[in-house]
């Protein structure tokens, strides 16, 4: 199933996420990013909590460590290498990166972007494509989970302005969700995250685990809301063929998701519960008539009584008429402002002049949202979802 | 894998998609649907060619037998029984049914819902959640495709002016497609069809067979060329829990397909092959600006170019908000009007009043298209990538 030749080459390679490594030349790239417009020269230095539009607080709520050192991918390297037989397995302890290596890798790509888009924090996680549960068995994810979470601390550390941890999960396909119970305890008691990626499909695109409203997932849901930490709903790279991890199986994953919720009645057992879609819901607004009346058929209650209190979306579409059509059929209440930066599309949109995953300007040039609505995705739902979120942010 | 324990009793049954079929009182339901408004009512008898908008003909082109009459429920419950057991296997030759169930079945349905929204010939095909390729192997798969396509032809026999014949394919999973090859021009040159639905997954939400830009398909896709027939890609019913099949398993389906053609480089080996992706894309439209960068990003050509010239569209998004963002991010000449009608969602919407799948409202409502993108939207499309829709048919 697994088959990864060079973590530094990322075509083809199911634990690194098909092209997502940021490469030298992707560095590079980035760095010769058009400068700054006025708009966005006036949000200042690292960290600036003032924006052009509504002068508030911009929380981007889904980014993930994208721009990792070398070391980190030599150590994993090492435990795939290592799957079958335990003599070789490199240790958790044994992986050891700079703090220099740390602020290297985020000073030129995350927080250069943040300074130039104007958002002030970002709610970080690992990899999304690098979660790769579908590698090893239940142990190599538990590993790899707590490194790869610890890293995030670290940068949380570094620049407590700038990230706030969102924790990976130590997920393995056919092994109960409740395995992930200690961790994520861990990463929001003791290293203050606020928020977890939950993977709907541990196999990798063969979606062979229950689906998110079985009792399967139950115990870990219960731990979720005594923490009242909610979870993004995120898969990871696609060890299936059929699929593209970032082009299909991340909307896919969506998607899925949000139909199962919608088919049951999770939240009337757990009414506190929260859940991010991102990617702007999969495909889920563009077919929001569809939904509506796939409910009504099903003789449940309309969306906005069932789903809306419990399921939130982010603003990971990367164009004008996609956040249009979100905004118009999603209300504001339910929108989280995020990018995914550095993530699935790092290129600049011809048609704009801007990178398509410049989220904040769609948010920004939108006609349909009012003042107040704008804030609100920008940081006050992420304000009141994300309840961890330190205080001190807020000013 | 499979549990069929009544056909008629929807809920739960992989073979006939779930809620799908249209029981008693559905047809009840439908019968007693608002009255045609006054723009409906103009379009008068059964087959009228004539619409409100542009004076033209409306074709249907993504329209399912999903009211078969109970004989074709009890073959296939006779012959899902038998599996394992070839001494009780019906053969085709024992399915029997009366033109007059056949006329029944569609006169208040299709037929009625034709003359009130104003829309001319549907292109008529098997029940895609019916085609379930994963139940039994390829000699199961064969018989009841074949029964399929039958009904449907006598269907465009009784109704020549209504119904255009497309194929349900003999798929199995792990077989290869050109065993389809047959079939396929059995209905083309035999029975007159114009298309065939081509499931992307014939393992029923596993995903186990190649991409369909695999060499696999390449035989089968040269028939397809030959005949100069397209074919829409469709899933059939999820065998899979974690999908619901109208709910998110088909919107899948869709956007894997269009991103395995995105990644490779199919239609340079097959310049003239013509896919539909049903349900308005999937989600492909309103993350138009996700897979241009991705394309973008992978130093492949622009959409506009790798794309569409072989890959069109349908109109089956049930609300206005979607259509409009349909229309707005793909040119129209890749857009073709369909309602999936009697479909995924049956119900009225109360914000609208009217069916969530009248979708020949939300293009009368567009102000984004002009009259003969309409037009094209409506028939134009349509006559040109279905080159074997019969030219009597357009007067």
């Amino acid at each position: 199933m697994f088959n990864c030749t060079d973590v530094h080459e990322p075509t083809g390679c199911d634990c690194c996420g098909a092209g997502r490594w940021l490469s030298p030349a992707g560095m590079q790239a980035m760095a010769s990013m058009p400068p700054p417009t006025n708009i966005e020269a006036m949000s200042g230095a690292a960290g600036a909590r003032l924006s052009p539009s509504g002068g508030g607080l911009v929380i981007d709520c889904h980014g993930h460590y994208t721009t990792e050192p070398p070391e980190l991918f030599d150590w994993r390297k090492r435990q795939i290498a290592a799957i079958g037989d335990a003599s070789q397995m490199p240790s958790v302890d044994s992986f050891n990166v700079s703090d220099d290596a740390l602020r290297q890798s985020v000073e030129g790509a995350q927080l250069k972007l943040q300074r130039e888009r104007g958002t002030s924090v970002t709610l970080f996680s690992p990899r999304a494509s690098g979660m790769s549960h579908h590698v090893g068995d239940a142990s190599v994810s538990a590993a790899w989970t707590r490194i790869s979470n610890d890293l995030i601390y670290r940068m949380t550390q570094l620049y407590p302005d700038n990230f706030v941890g969102v924790c990976q999960l130590p997920q393995s396909p056919g092994v109960e969700p409740k395995n992930c119970i200690p961790e994520l305890v861990r990463c929001v008691e003791e290293l203050g995250f606020v928020g977890c990626n939950l993977n709907p499909d541990p196999s990798g695109g063969y979606w062979t685990d229950p689906p998110l409203t079985d009792r399967w997932w139950y115990p870990f849901y219960e731990k979720l809301v005594e923490l009242d930490v909610p979870a993004m709903v995120h898969v990871s790279a696609a060890a299936n063929r059929a699929f593209h991890t970032t082009g299909s199986h991340y909307i896919n994953g969506d998607t899925t998701a949000f139909v199962q919720f919608l088919m049951s009645d999770l939240f009337k057992d757990f009414p506190t519960l929260k859940f991010i879609i991102p990617h702007g819901g999969g495909a889920i607004p563009y077919h929001w008539g569809r939904y509506r009346g796939i409910a009504q058929d099903q003789k449940r209650p309309p969306l906005s009584e069932s789903m809306l209190k419990n399921v939130f979306f982010d603003t990971c579409v990367y164009h004008q008429p996609g956040i249009d059509l979100l905004t118009k059929v999603i209300p504001a209440e339910n929108i989280l402002f995020a990018s995914e930066m550095v993530g699935a599309v790092k290129g600049i949109d011809p048609q704009t002049g801007f990178n398509y995953d410049d989220t904040r300007r769609y948010i920004d040039a939108s006609t349909i949202l009012t003042s107040d609505q704008k804030r609100a995705i920008f940081a006050g739902n992420a304000r009141r979802i994300f309840s961890r979120i330190p205080a001190r942010l807020f000013g």
